[in-house]
């Protein structure tokens, strides 16, 4: 297989488009181990993995945990509260003093953008970025594009991506843009424009308030959780009036290409950002998302850590 | 090793007879593992056990964390609340999400009657329900009957038992009469009238609000956990009541038969359900439930999920 | 390797010259491992490591987690509250349950000093102290032994250690002045008059109140956590004035010998008991112990439960 030249993966930004591939391939040949009976492979035994979770996250938090017992590495979870005893010099000195017991790889979520790129300043091991703040969310972009790549066939052509909802708080848009521009997609951001960025056109992407607009012939729709404890007061009225303008409905959803696949970070909210009919339907790609996540963080745990495979023992 | 042809443990109703027999067979069977020096057998290597817990419950968590690393599975601990969100539909998706990530088995503590059997209607991998609100805790009235097993040496005969508390809120009750009516022993539950349901009867037992009466050359007896939560707030009073009639003394022991078996779900309210010397004497069970938790939990596993054991590595 | 020839740690107290000897050259001879690649050896497999804490300590879990996996044991993570319910009686009936699921060992840190002996008068399995009240916390202080041995090369001969800070309610410094004692150190304890007890020397040290006399020579300095929740209202300025007197500076360190160490149990308040120059400076041996605890960690549970290696597969 081949290898990535860089210890940590701490935004989309960084990947080029073959560093994304390798990722992907990587990835797509990991695959088929949780598909076997005995789902386990000797690739990472006696590497520890840290789950470093400082805001809880079951879903991503599982995904990794799963992926490393996978390649038999150890795993240990460690959560904590974002507060500000692990900020700034905190986190730094958490992050140091869990070094010193020699972990191969820290994956670490954290409430404050940022807080992976500091860590990676201060200390040696690996970090992947699981979510820090409303800055990056990389490996689940790049689940994203395996999901894609394996229903396209290919990621080459102009791919028209939509992406749907609270863009001004997603770091999963953000890893996402970073990642469908290195590739050449086309990507209109969609949503109320209190929910969209002033200067989002500098990322290079389109912006609109018209979802049926835009939702024009697209090969992808993003659709995003609405944060329920995000929206005001009067939470069930102007969540009535979010869904009337962005929900996907099996209706809208016929302006689009006819084999258009819809994507979710999850967890959903049913009916609200998405219908039933469209959530559980054929162009629905939410679960298999689930099920690339574990591939994709397989393969980053092996391409970061699990290049020098001469045992010592 | 023979196997069972059900791929879920929803309910403690749905055994039959021979199938109860085959679980503690195979129970048996893997007892002895816990005896060694090196706890550990290949059998379920490679396979993803879950622990979904949306209650709490560390001794129940921990046997079949236990039980599933004797035996060689990865187990990913998940804890959560009985909260809105993972009611009904969120449930389902919650778990829809989880089963993308190929485990091989959920074992699922809810507050919720019937959440295991609406799970088990909605995906695909082996469910054991852990407890479910006041309905079932199948696993719990299995242990109960291997411990009987063990010391009564069959289960054939008339096998007297007494079942005493809070009848009304125990999950536990519930399976263990299902069981015990499939293997036809004589059931009598006792408790104050408030904690009896009406129709109890219906379950095919009888009832009595007299101790000293139903104890009466008993063979088993199942003290049941007073759950101090749910008392009102006279509770000391309400409690020294209750004791006065209803705890397990020496002095009432003496009436059952003389090789009575005293079980308890644990943990034990000292001095409230259970006198102390009754609980340290020689006919309490209470340590032997515990050790052949993880005996029945890991014969579950192996039945459920260990059946095809081609390797595809 | 030698053995020794009790079966629990609860106290640095009980511990001969030649015991800590031994326990410091196992950690020696499992240091190594967890610099490979693979830091994993079988010595531990099909042994159940319990982490049964109920006081939140993620630093120390981590480590007894860590060390236990790189010995291939399986670790099962227990957290709960030092509530009344887990206090004498209810403590005893949940060791005894978790006793019947058939643990190697318990790793049990507890509010209550004397928790840990009160489980080994009762339970038969081999128990480590990870930290009882401010009674001991002997791993810490053997952590710190193996990290002074390693600097100075030797033990013998008079070693001069000055300890800084809330000497009353450390249980570390506890631990440390019982193995301090035994191996022939001259301590002495410094610190405000209100976090000295009363009768200190009677634990064989001397006592000082000035921190600059004190230092003079001082081999090493062991300085200790300010622990904010115990300071009064006053926090900011009396944390100020502990400060001034107590904040071992780069100019306060000069007057102890040249190759002073400065150790640190963790996590420290930056500038508040240390300076950062000095905290990150070369005498800093802070990162050094908590490497240095997963070795004495691995050599404790090695020594406690891996004597008898028979495999019985």
């Amino acid at each position: 297989m081949t290898t990535i030249q860089f210890k940590h993966l701490l935004s989309a930004k960084d990947l080029s488009r073959d560093e994304i591939l390798t990722i992907l391939d990587t990835a797509d040949s990991f695959k088929e181990i949780s598909t076997r009976t005995i789902k386990k492979v000797p690739t990472l035994r006696g590497r520890t993995v840290v789950n470093l979770f400082f805001e809880p996250s079951t879903r991503t938090r599982t995904s990794f945990e799963i992926a490393g017992k996978r390649m038999s590495a150890d795993v240990i979870n460690i959560s904590g509260s974002s507060s500000s005893t692990t900020k700034g010099e905190g986190l730094i000195d958490t992050a140091r003093n869990l070094e010193a017991m020699a972990p191969d790889i820290l994956i670490v979520r954290h409430a404050s953008a940022g807080a992976c790129n500091l860590l990676a300043e201060h200390i040696d091991c690996s970090i992947i970025n699981a979510g820090d703040g409303t800055h990056e969310h990389p490996t689940q972009a790049l689940l994203d594009m395996l999901t894609i790549r394996e229903h396209k066939k290919t990621l080459d052509g102009p791919i028209r991506v939509v992406i749907v909802g609270d863009i001004a708080h997603s770091r999963v848009v953000r890893s996402n843009i970073y990642l469908m521009n290195t590739l050449g997609f086309q990507v209109t951001v969609v949503g109320p424009s209190t929910m969209i960025p002033i200067d989002m056109e500098k990322l290079g992407v389109q912006v609109s308030n018209n979802l049926e607009e835009a939702i024009q012939d697209a090969d992808v729709i993003m659709m995003l959780r609405i944060q329920m404890e995000r929206q005001n007061k009067n939470l069930l009225s102007s969540l009535r009036e979010y869904s009337n303008y962005f929900c996907l409905t099996k209706e809208r959803l016929k302006r689009a290409s006819k084999d258009v696949l819809v994507i979710h970070p999850g967890p959903v909210n049913r009916g609200i950002e998405i219908a039933l009919d469209v959530m559980q339907g054929p162009h629905s790609m939410i679960l298999d998302q689930v099920t690339n996540g574990i591939a994709i963080r397989m393969a980053l745990m092996y391409l970061l850590i699990g290049g020098s495979n001469e045992s010592m023992d």
